[in-house]
């Protein structure tokens, strides 16, 4: 298993701990020198935190770092607006989504402001957000303001 | 005193605040039909969290809202890459800043994104900010990913 997919599955097991608890199904892990400095989840649902998209609620349980130039962040969605506009802030170098077919259209943005962007294509990650979308549009649309 | 001077007076009591508990002071409210539905400040000292700038404490504390197409935003100082693209995801129509002496950049990418944005070029604003980022100059650097 290359790097890339072994995150991403921690990513993905962050994504189905929300699931599974009612939440919207997005995990992220932040990595620095192959070792987790954070891992997360969206929290909309479980704390009721608008805010807490998976890649938010991973940054901030990775807690004050000084610098991100030599991390990745993993996310098994790809990133909205406020998440894009949180990676080019702290620039992260890389980011590696699992997949951009149930939501997208920040990519080349993030591109445009130096940021290295992998799509992994991942069927777990589409076919787990899919079944989330199609069972709760309302919640769905909610965290993306929709 | 108008409605925007008079919800940047509490943005500033919000800053204020933060700064008296050694954070960073930038301070914001969250405004629906004259009525505030959350305020904040940002909080990477006070609760070492790096994603919450005064804009996203604010969010955060107004909790899950259905839509934000009839809110204010207001923030002591011009929002930063990150609160610019929660703004634009969440649909927020207005932000009043302010200040843009002491950082700034990121009003030209929310109007691009018909975001109204009003700068109040406020002189308490602009000089607690200034004493901060002259007093504190390793945290300010942080909070910017400088």
């Amino acid at each position: 298993m290359t790097d890339h997919a072994f995150f991403m599955a921690k990513a993905y097991d962050q994504a189905l701990a929300s699931y599974q608890s009612g939440g919207v199904p997005v995990g992220s892990v932040l990595v620095r020198g192959g070792e987790i400095v954070g891992e997360g989840h969206n929290q909309r649902v479980q704390k009721s935190d608008p805010i807490a998209h998976g890649e938010m609620d991973c940054l901030r349980r990775a807690g004050r770092q000084r610098s991100y130039r030599d991390t990745v962040i993993y996310t098994t969605l790809s990133p909205c607006m406020m998440c894009t506009g949180t990676i080019i802030l702290f620039k992260i170098p890389t980011v590696v989504i699992g997949e951009c077919v149930n939501f997208g259209g920040n990519e080349q943005l993030l591109r445009d402001r130096g940021v290295n962007v992998i799509d992994l294509k991942d069927p777990r990650c589409i076919e787990l957000m899919a079944r989330f979308i199609r069972e709760r549009p309302d919640i769905w649309n909610e965290d993306i303001a929709e």
